[in-house]
């Protein structure tokens, strides 16, 4: 297998002394480590004593493929398997996801997978990993409704234990307890887990703000987590995505309100808004509108409909009887009985949206009467995609809701405020800012500090680390293989980096191909030099380039002594050499040259 | 020559019916064209009837490449000629300039190309069109110095007639006259200008903002353009790229506010601003501040010292003797003596700023005792590359300022209240939103509509399209060719869409190539198959499908009758399906497949 290390860790804090790191603090009552009853025998006593492991394989200078792997003793558990989407380096890639190798070679240690919500970067990969290592996976209901579907998609759904984890709820993973705590987060059944080991109590947030008004009612359990404060919790790792920006996040109720304003406004038009399909709350408020405003609710979209499936399924939507209606029944309805709901609000090329805007879409033509709301922020890297959206629709005469200042997008992460609520309820000993890019970490590491957690206390860790605690201190005390895996088709690591250095230069400037062929023994050009090229110039408005080259190749190789032609790969540098030189002088470009030498 | 238009303009406003936008109400004596004095001849009564095209080449529907023909009788002129950046669709591709092919047959009616400003996106095209067509170019001083430059970069620069034309100057353009008027920008020497025709006065704003206090003291020229409404302006063109933001601009000089409290913040740290080259009203607030905290300013990035060596030579940036040292030097001074101003803060690949954070620079290193501020906003696209810079520079210990709520950076572009206030001084009987993609055009339509000018008075225009005015109505008449011309290397218009879509292709999922030998008049096969792939897999690791591969073609060749095998087109496409298949069937992927049949 290739382990794809693409971006290797610097592991530049693996490499502390270990005193600089070491707390030894006496500790007093209230740190005491927490920990589940446990039979006073040689063997828990032996576990007490043994250290506990915190590896990160994803999620940590990275915005996404979270994945953590806990370890004490003889047993392992994993925290979320999530995938990545490739970016601009790394094309032709569809997802990316953590190299599992170092749990593939400690598979006999693994006693469970818990996931803390069912978004694509927490459970996209769980599916590959599922085919290397067996082990029950446990989540929430809408989470393991989700998951479901992906392990029906890859064929394995049978071959995997599911369960349905209810807040509150512990579940042993060897010496290990993990207990799911309930958080608000842009889809319903996030959770966060506490987690009781023989070295003291943890908290991982997983992804989480906290909503005093959530569509739901379910609120954040603030009171657990501060329960866990008073009691002493050993670490804390939180959710940095937002870590950058100030306040709070607002309450998704909030967008509730915008809805109303602008149903009104959209007046007799059809409306249509497109959001996350995964974002159940936010599909709630709409639904609730719609009921309101005496409008009929159309899904649109694969993945919009197979979540609302999902959750109409668990009831976490609810929905009045005759208000989804079916996709194919919309010309029975005028446009003001109407409100489609759509994916496609990050401008994704396939997406339903997109295709309506490209007047691509087989059901919905876009006209003036149309009112459409973008209800999403453009994600980093997407901008241009809904740019171009927004104009196409707007061409079409509809009018777009997509700015800001309407309030028709918030947050599902928490913002500094929130963040410093989560350190003052739980107060641990040490902390480790999880899911961010470095400046995230690093931010968030400035909001403990305020918070009054010293600065050896925070670990600001890489993939691949191996932090180590045994209840009195923590440290990174080594480095496991840890990186990206590439999914390309049904390719899972075939695509690395030479393959990626190639699709660039290809990309960049195309390639030309010089084909010649010499007789076996004689030694004598029988055939070519033929030159094609692909990528590099319309070859019919640069003919005399082309004769040109050719005509470069033939004299090199009429230049070639008997022992040269014999010599392929020398010749071949020779080729490619003297091409090169001739394109990068008549066009500045330095296409890929390829010669190909046959033998006859 | 390839047009390249490769995205044609719809050009469906152009298929409406004159009728519909037809104006004919009567003129008041307010709005009656202002004119300069003009002989009363012949001649010049039939000028006076003779329509004025307006004819944009570039920026409308598209950030960039600004570029306007004004056509009257036998004169032509243009204003401005700038380039765009290639986006992820263009792969290898330098620049992106307009399509001059219409400027190049009317070559003959080329009075002179005038340039409001010297910004890549108004001028990065100039170059490329005086090597096709002859004209005097007119700007400020700062413009025509940014000119030169490019045009000594192309080694046309002798000759071409450049003029330096103060505010409030005029040229005349054959029938037409241009006047140079002030405004404010983020870049020294911006104008707006003012076309006096036979059918009336026609204001184009160029970039502007309104600075009540700007930093060199040149406030935008509000009263020539409240004069101008006064005596009647036939239309407005005006910029629209800020025409989604609500309010007003902030001064420049806020900036210098926030660098004072930054510069304390910073302590004895080194100081590293990076902004954009061509702000020198950034720079001279930098240099203020240098001189005020006693430090020396160093300038890093080619194209940042290069605009402040013209700035300097043309008195647009005043700095005390000594406080400019050369950047070899800087290892005299203690990092609280010293300011770096330098390019990168787009997080460009090859910046000085992104080679600092890369640890690729050769005279700067990063350290924490160096605190650096990003005095810029990432343009959209360039999000990623920007956190990457941000990352790598926090990872090295530095503090960076880099989020909005430092205002570090304000726009050059006007607000929805400065768009409203252009409107409100020249009073325009016709509104021509100008330099924005689709949405802001459309945003511009709705400011101008709410101060008062009727829909039928607004023209949203797509490049190519042909307005004509008689001074009595205005409308979209026809079409001419427009788009865009791919730069890339020395090849200006080569790099089609053909080529475009296999650099995508090969990107995507690499080639496959086949080789095979056919003996003349036998039509034996004797060499091959051979299969050489790139950017497809890693081929040491996919042995077994290549070996499989090759055996396939073999046996396909092996099928083919001696008829089928004198017929190569037949038998590549056959070779190419069959390959296509296997390959899609194993892997879920296209490469581009490439037959090459060699005849011996």
């Amino acid at each position: 297998m290739n382990n794809q290390n693409l971006h290797p860790n610097r592991g530049g804090q693996g490499s502390l002394e270990p005193r600089q790191r070491r707390y030894t603090a006496s500790q007093t009552p209230e740190q005491k480590p927490f920990r589940p009853q446990r039979k006073n025998n040689n063997k828990a006593y032996e576990q007490r004593r043994a250290p506990v492991r915190i590896i990160p394989l994803g999620g940590l200078n990275e915005i996404g493929k979270n994945m953590t792997v806990f370890e004490c003793s003889n047993d392992m558990f994993i925290l979320d398997c999530g995938l990545a989407f490739p970016d601009a380096e790394m094309p032709g890639v569809d997802i990316v996801i953590p190299d599992f190798s170092y749990v593939e070679h400690h598979k006999d240690k693994l006693r469970g997978i818990v996931i803390t919500h069912g978004h694509e970067d927490h459970i996209g990969g769980l599916a590959y990993l599922l085919k290397k290592v067996n082990a029950p996976v446990y989540g929430s209901a809408m989470t393991i409704g989700l998951i479901k579907h992906k392990l029906e998609e890859h064929g394995i759904l049978n071959k995997v234990p599911l369960h349905v984890m209810d807040a509150r709820k512990t579940i042993k993973m060897g010496c290990m307890t993990v207990e799911f705590i309930k958080v608000n987060h842009s889809i319903p059944g996030s959770m966060g887990l506490i987690i009781y080991t023989p070295a003291g109590v943890m908290i991982h947030t997983g992804d989480f703000k906290v909503d005093f008004s959530p569509v739901d009612g379910e609120r954040i359990d603030l009171g657990r987590f501060g329960e866990l404060g008073n009691k002493g919790v050993l670490a804390l790792m939180a959710d940095s995505t937002n870590a950058e920006r100030p306040g709070y996040t607002p309450s998704e109720s909030k967008v509730g309100v915008s809805f109303e304003k602008l149903f009104t406004k959209a007046g007799n038009r059809r409306i249509i808004i497109a959001t996350f399909s995964s974002n159940i709350h936010r599909v709630q408020q709409i639904i609730n509108m719609a009921v309101k405003t005496k409008r009929k609710v159309a899904v649109l979209g694969r993945s919009m409909v197979n979540v609302i499936a999902t959750a109409l399924e668990l009831g976490y939507l609810e929905v009045p009887k005759n208000i989804i209606i079916d996709i194919e029944t919309i010309n029975q309805y005028a446009p003001e009985q109407l409100v489609l709901v759509t994916t496609g609000s990050q401008g994704e090329p396939m997406s339903a949206l997109t295709r309506m805007a490209m007047h691509d879409h087989n059901k919905i033509n876009i006209t003036p009467m149309d009112f459409i709301i973008l209800s999403a922020t453009p994600i980093p890297g997407n901008e241009k995609h809904v740019t171009k959206v927004v104009n196409e629709l707007l061409k079409s005469g509809a009018e777009v809701i997509y700015e800001s200042m309407y309030d028709v997008h918030v947050s599902g992460h928490a913002c500094q405020e929130e963040l410093k609520l989560m350190l003052a309820l739980t107060r641990p000993k040490f902390f480790i800012p999880m899911h961010g890019e470095y400046k995230h970490l690093v931010k968030h590491q400035g909001l403990a500090l305020e918070m009054g957690i010293s600065k050896e206390n925070i670990i600001l860790a890489s993939i691949g680390n191996v932090i180590e605690t045994d209840g009195n201190s923590m440290q990174i005390v080594g480095q496991v293989p840890a990186g990206r895996t590439l999914v390309d088709g049904l390719g899972v690591g075939d695509v690395g980096s030479i393959v990626l250095r190639d699709r660039k230069h290809l990309a960049e400037d195309g390639l030309i191909i010089i084909v010649i062929g010499i007789q076996r023994n004689t030694n004598e050009i029988v055939a070519g030099p033929d030159i094609v090229s692909r990528g590099f110039v319309y070859v019919r408005e640069a003919e005399d380039m082309m004769v040109q080259a050719r005509q470069i190749m033939r004299r090199t190789l009429d230049g070639c002594t008997y022992a040269e032609l014999r010599e392929w790969s020398s010749l071949k540098t020779k080729l490619r050499d003297r091409m090169s030189e001739f394109i990068f002088e008549q066009t500045k470009r330095s296409p890929m040259i390829l010669p190909i030498i046959m033998e006859i």
